[in-house]
């Protein structure tokens, strides 16, 4: 180094910064803008993807790709525009259309990944959970929390294709994955209409004595689109009738939770079904956190940053955080959404701006 | 007084013993063995009422004593014959049979009591809570937490009766009750066959965003027979199956519950329903607080504290703090029961002993 | 019976009240007012217990009654003039006064009440709490969980007394009592100045990874009077310098709580010491569930259902359910306070009317 | 597109492959071995950074880089060699040296992110939280939880240097960051010994009576080293002494915790303070989740995934999720550890393994 007295400051820095690098060091001061800005300014980006382009997709893959150990599942990932090449609908959540061909089978394992399928079309498909085997049909919402062994089986000869939610991105993201395989075929062949779980924990408030212990997600295996849709359509009847029930005017929606705590399915994932009222628009909403969301039925328009789409059945979008969104209901408008919400709430990072009031 | 020194230490203790009465005072050391027992000796005894007593008493009441503001209810309470000439069927639980006639009308009013009502027969009757008509039939649970209007009205030309159950012991050894009246008559004469809270809350897993706060007590007026059969059967099923779904072999039993917090249905009052295979004995059980049982269906036999009494339908029973107890069933046994053990499982008095070990 | 035609229905009521006597009923209506009035309507009394009273009736029970297995304590218990002749200070709450002679032990049991000790006057005594010696000296809160083994022994030429508060009328009413002897002696007759329970919880903020465990009482066996002290002055300095920190205008007051939970010392009892300016009255307050308190240093005045009595050192008061009460102080004013208010807040009764409003 | 036919498979899957890339979508089949991993394959990486080289870099910043509104603070940070380019000690944790000058103010701010301060050596400053000047000295660890106004100003004619510790990443991540600039001054520019939350929280189990509300952090803004020092001392006392208190033998340690629920000072951040005894080693040790340590007094030596260094004071080392770790002290050893365990816990994927066995 040339003498300390005659060296400008300028370049007493660039010696400074290289030394941080050097020391695996890097100055807060070059990088808060981008680090701690005044609100969330998340990679992630809107987007919306077609289910009149997807099915066809994953139709193809069926064809071409085998489904087996190794690969484990013909699952096809929704890959944010914004993350780069990475497999994730926003950084916490994996959303995917799952396609089983006739008559084949998905070897189980199990992952401290939680997971759930949402099926928009279809049936014919026993997801076998620990063992129960559990029906999947249009409309349901079926779960496979973290640990649980699980595999899925075609029992028709017509391929089934559902949606794949989990928390995968979250999980890489922390370090906190474990995976491990099971038996190549499901462990229970059979194609009962009801799973164990439900005739043992589908009785609405009541709870089985053997099983007083708290668990931490739901023992519920599937939530069956009958009730779902008798929930929403008693809301807009008791709205009808002038009694509080929907959560906006013209607006029925339910959560999916856990009959021994109240609260979410999964620590990391929240489900919901929302039915809007021919007409109906709901605020503008900020939300700390990402959501994905996909059309059951009806069509409608979505409002993402400003940005308005057409949406019609099957169709999957998402909002990353504390992305402006306002759906509008052009018929009856049912839609499926699931987000990454427990995991802002357990840790106390949950805010929501509406129309001017932040709660 | 004598002088001090020729006294005796036996008169200097009864003049201290008449100091501590005159100051209001008593000694640990006189009361110990009563107060503090190695194990609860309860006052309360077992008791069986049998419901063909019961039924025509009620019905003679309902011929003679009309029913009205005032005295508020036609009810006729269990009255324990070890606590002496109070209506308490054990020290914290209120148990009656309450007998509407043809077209009556108990009158609204509200009280910090938490009630419930079980039907073992007949129907006609609407309960009215907070201006929700809700329907009582065989077999249903019905639920009017502390603090709630209600009332009932029979809107048919047939009396019917059933039993309450309450917390009013407690409430007035603990100097907790507030009591309000309201309407004389019920605020919506309305005669659903279900009501607007099962409307909003009786679907299995779902939860309304409208109703995403916790509260105290259930939000669910009435838990109906159909559903309480039905997972008891089920359980039992899988039982066949060999599956794991009874609490005991043999013996099939749901809790009744709040869906927001997946705990008791009201903060005092445990209810459940127990249905035992023909021929099943259940094991002698101790348990701290007390509990009314009442026999839905079939028949058998209850042992309380070593003797043996016959059961059939509708008859109750009283089981005092840490008497031993069990059932045996003769036939296909179904019964109603509720206690006391969320005081002290809240206040970690709670144990049970059963077989030689403590739980 | 004669002929049924020709009976009044005065008859006909007076056998059927007869038949419901026969068989163990009683009817609501004809009690309804007493069972359930619109406010706590509590037989316990405002009651004033004064020290320079109770101090020598101890010390005179010093002289005369042993203390030893059996008998197990010389205390000397509070009995509410309202409550009949029983040894309860309220409903739910036992206080006595401990006294124990120079050298003497009380000898170590367990029970399912919880207990604790404050020191009003003197030292000299440890409390040997599962083998833990603890301490006793003026100021302190000394705590005995339920179904801890203890016992005291008087290390000193000089006796001592203290104030016992226990949960035994609440235990005996709910029939959850369990009892068990112990040593003779103390377990650890060892003096130190500080438990062990103390060196390893007493250090604000910090807790030690051996204890990650919640407890269902407080792991610490004594809140020592420097600490209460020095809370309570910093509250007012607080106050001075414009800060929030007391609970009213001249008001400090320090709860006593379980560092596990941050809740209450025990699950049935409450127990926090207040400290009012000279010249400070406090507001009129109703609250369910009643107190015990004592005046540690200074005089001062209560109000207790309109009725005004003078307070100075060592003086008891009782406050019932829903009596209305004031304190005013004439000097600093120190008071050490205990409620069953755990009792009613865990099961939802608990309600407080202060000037106007109900919180 | 040429002939069906006569495409090869290849071709087909190479078309399929080009339609996902163009839709948004990548196949799971593609990803999994390294999005699911059999356990946790953490890019970061274990490191040692050295004090004596952390501090002249500091001090050299402290001559070269002004510090105020913009940059903030004259924070550096640990950037984990392996997560590229990034200011992140691990995933979820940032970590830096903070030099502010002699007479230097670092301007008041606040953010959702969460944030404290320990102290390794010197003192002088003063930590404005809320309008609460707080003084740093040696041994403290200090809390600015999210959305608290904060700022630093030094008091004396020395520079000081201090350990911040965040949640950045995980907020960056998790697009949950808010930011407000406050005051270009601190807000209370008085120097007092004991912040005012420490004179109204910082007595051991007691609670004022005008905070009963939990709080989502802790409301002390200090733990003193006085009381850490005591805690610590003690275990090893009571061990001596043949009692449980240390969390292994020889090793003492305390969790910093919030006083209104017991639970952790802070929703994403946990820290404790560990003092092994000379000569001990802890038992290797792997865990979900990440942490940073640094040496407080004395010396020893890391093992980390096989690797051993040795440690003096000052030095700071992180520990990616699942990495093997175990500590050897060759003096009497005090180190400050902080972690993304609440994170794991709340979201259930905490997992520790011991020496055989999964706890």
């Amino acid at each position: 180094m040339t003498d300390q007295e005659t060296t400008s400051e300028d370049e007493q820095l660039s010696e400074l910064y290289a030394d941080f690098e050097t020391e695996n060091l890097i100055p807060l001061w070059t990088q808060i803008a981008d680090l701690m800005p005044a609100v969330p300014k998340p990679k992630a980006v809107p987007h919306v993807w077609r289910w009149d382009v997807l099915y066809p997709l994953a139709a193809r893959a069926g064809d071409l790709v085998p489904v087996g150990r190794g690969g484990e599942r013909r699952a096809i990932a929704l890959a944010n525009p914004g993350l780069g090449n990475v497999p994730y609908a926003t950084p916490t959540l994996w959303a995917a259309i799952q396609y089983l061909g006739a008559r084949e089978t998905a070897p189980e394992h199990r992952h401290s990944q939680n997971a759930f399928r949402f099926v928009v079309e279809g049936e014919g498909v026993w997801t076998v959970v620990n063992g129960d085997p559990v029906a999947m049909r249009r409309g349901d919402f079926l779960l496979t929390p973290g640990w649980n062994f699980h595999g899925h089986h075609n029992d028709t000869d017509q391929p089934m294709a559902w949606i794949d939610g989990l928390d995968i991105p979250f999980v890489h993201y922390a370090d906190a994955g474990f995976f491990e395989y099971g038996s190549e075929r499901v462990t229970d062949e059979a194609t009962p209409d009801v799973s164990r779980s439900e005739r043992l924990w589908g009785h609405p408030g009541l709870r089985p004595l053997s099983g007083l212990q708290d668990t931490v997600s739901s023992p519920i295996a599937a939530y069956r689109w009958e009730h779902t849709d008798a929930a929403l359509r008693e809301q807009l009847l008791l709205e009808d009738e002038g009694q509080p029930a929907t959560v906006a005017p013209g607006h029925a929606a339910v959560r999916f939770v856990n009959p021994t705590t109240g609260g979410d399915v999964m620590p990391t994932i929240r489900a919901e079904f929302h039915r809007l009222r021919s007409g109906i628009s709901t605020e503008t909403t900020q939300e700390v956190g990402s959501s994905v969301w996909q059309v059951f039925e009806g069509s409608g328009r979505v409002t993402l940053a400003g940005e308005t789409q057409e949406l019609s059945k099957g169709d999957l979008y998402v909002v990353p955080s504390w992305t402006p969104w306002s759906l509008t209901a052009d018929t009856e408008f049912d839609l499926f959404r699931f987000n990454d919400a427990p995991i802002f709430e357990r840790l106390h990072f949950n805010r929501t701006y509406t129309q001017g009031s932040i709660r």
